[in-house]
């Protein structure tokens, strides 16, 4: 059996993932579809729009076969420990195919992997970001500037792949239409960027957004609140003004005295202040806005140092749904797999393994008043209809 | 010079208060009124209504020449430790001669205090309450019933007078027209409790309480948002559902195992559920309304053990306000006051003094909207009016 894996986050979930399904259904009609998924906190720093239970339905629905979430500790990295943490799991799969968008697909991304294997783009600059020194290492080695972030994040999991005994085939898929970073909706065809739908949906205009999304996902935002940082702001703000420095310190990544700089531009702010002048406070050279973002959703979940690297020593497959394929798939997957297939957040495994994943649950329950963890078990999708919207 | 003290969290200022400070102001009528009052977190374990600089000014416009802010360590106790931290600063003070109100103010609360001097009613019974086990001891002691709630305050504040050197001549005033626990507005005069005043506030009814107040505490009801525990209930959520073991453990009071208590109530709450569904969840024969809600003041606001010594180690006077009289009388008291006069909440000041009191006003003005401390100096009211509205 064929076993295609996608690294995703779905946020939302739009005809460009429908496409990039699609297209590759035609090279593997008879393969299962796997993905990984972040679950309700993101790569970038961000709450997800519509929660994992009802993304993770979009995508069963649409041609995916079985949904895994990617851990929070996993999730709310810099491209190359998020990539390591999903390829993991891919490998945990038995996935043998990664299928991911591209700005450049033309690239070989195996043979520039080898080129930077051992680029870590650690920055001694103090004025320079971790990023910015990445890129700079990466260009100096291959010759040519990588800077597109689907194709960086394309090089992640190419790198990820080798550390891990180069199992899988790379397959990237030419990015049509829109770049993640386009802000516009398109109005000649139907695709347009994840962050172009949210920005749209911000103001509160469903009906623009359904020519560019499958009509699922149209539905599920006429019914569901779309989530934003602003619904956890004052959380934050709460913590970061009431926290000893200590407690801060404890958490994973704040070093380099990050404690003092939030909590120091926190108290500064005026009181009408929002999640993005406190970014703007806080940001420096050396610190990009997804950084310092991700620094936020740790103080938010009060992840500590302790927890992450508990993840990486104990990974574990958490189901969020399956088709009857998927579960055909999973049935196989159960006898040989080597670290836990969890079905349900039960309070064991709360204890050994799910504790920042739970907590997250806890957090984005507040937001969305939709039950995240507790009692809850994949979704079992029986007739997957390929709902897209005629264009 | 004579100086009479109170003691008082005018939550909010009421003609009761008014009353109090007239009939007094006719036995002393050349005295200095200084009042200790509660900040914007009060005794019985929730929010001021309207902030502390407000209420603040209500009392110096209505009577009253000096108001200190009873820092939070003390506030958010039970009587006998309220009662001790705010006759303590009365001490400071140079105050002479303590007016309070009392259901009974015919009882010798000397006399009582006294006789019951080393009754400290610590509960052995797991299944009784302190203030029950208290209340039994005294009963026991002095052959009645001593029940009603600023009955037992007057009792406290004795009990710390004879502590503190028997300084102050108690000078209780009988209680009119409405008991504490009265919810009712009574129609017939212009007296009416302060719960009963934020009973009907909460449903927005400021023109009903206009009679029950001086016309100033109806302009400010007019003009602020009503704050209660409804508003601090998401942070308060937020905390407990993140906050390690441990970090809960650390706070003051956290004892018996009550973090467990705590944090595995506010799990199991549906999503819905409001800040009285988490207390009632919480409570037990051994433990009080009362005593859960200083406990959640105390998570709300991070407050430690250690801070709460370091108070009472190195107590402090912070000014809210005075009029001409009582700027008089704060020259002489620089000149021998032997604790720290605090005008403004500078840096420094923060650090060693005031860290507990300045967390409490930037967690409140989450919720208010008004600068509390930063850059804050007393109020100076020049022309103080005796607005009480006409009955």
């Amino acid at each position: 059996m064929v076993v295609v894996g996608i690294i995703a986050e779905y946020n939302p979930f739009h005809n460009g993932h429908l496409y990039q399904l699609e297209e590759t259904r035609k090279l593997f009609p008879r393969a299962v579809f796997v993905v990984v998924m972040s679950g309700n906190f993101l790569e970038r720093g961000e709450p997800a729009c519509v929660d994992k239970w009802t993304r993770a339905n979009e995508a069963l629905h649409c041609g995916v076969d079985l949904v895994v979430e990617l851990p929070v500790a996993f999730c709310v990295q810099p491209a190359d420990r998020f990539a390591t943490g999903a390829v993991l799991l891919l490998k945990k799969l038995g996935v043998q195919k990664l299928i991911f968008g591209a700005e450049h697909a033309s690239y070989n991304f195996k043979k520039l992997a080898q080129q930077v294997s051992d680029v870590r783009g650690d920055s001694v600059k103090y004025n320079e970001s971790f990023a910015a020194a990445y890129q700079r290492a990466v260009e100096k080695k291959v010759g040519h500037a990588i800077d597109q972030p689907n194709d960086l994040l394309g090089l992640a999991y190419a790198k990820a792949n080798l550390q891990l005994g180069d199992f899988l085939e790379l397959i990237p898929i030419q990015r049509k239409g829109a770049f993640h970073h386009d802000l516009c909706l398109e109005k000649d065809h139907s695709l347009a960027s994840a962050s172009a739908i949210r920005a749209r949906l911000a103001k509160g205009s469903i009906k623009e957004i359904a020519a560019y999304v499958p009509q699922i996902t149209s539905v599920d935002f006429a019914t569901r609140k779309l989530i934003t940082w602003a619904d956890f702001w004052p959380l934050l703000r709460y913590r970061l003004l009431t926290a000893p420095y200590e407690e801060l310190r404890n958490l994973y990544d704040v070093t380099e005295g990050l404690e003092y700089r939030m909590k120091q531009q926190v108290q500064k702010l005026p009181l009408e202040a929002d999640f993005e002048d406190w970014l703007g406070a806080v940001k420096s050279k050396r610190y990009t806005y997804t950084h310092l973002s991700r620094l936020a959703v740790i103080v938010l979940l009060q992840v500590t140092e302790e927890e992450v690297k508990s993840v990486s020593k104990n990974p574990y497959l958490r189901l969020l749904g399956f088709t009857p394929k998927g579960q055909k798939f999973l049935h196989k997957l159960k006898k040989r797999a080597d670290i836990p297939l969890i079905t349900k957040a039960s309070q064991k495994l709360r204890k050994k393994f799910l504790s920042v994943d739970y907590r997250a649950g806890l957090v984005y329950e507040l937001a969305c008043m939709r039950v995240q963890d507790h009692g809850k078990a994949p979704l079992r999708i029986t007739a997957p209809s390929l709902s897209r919207k005629k264009r």
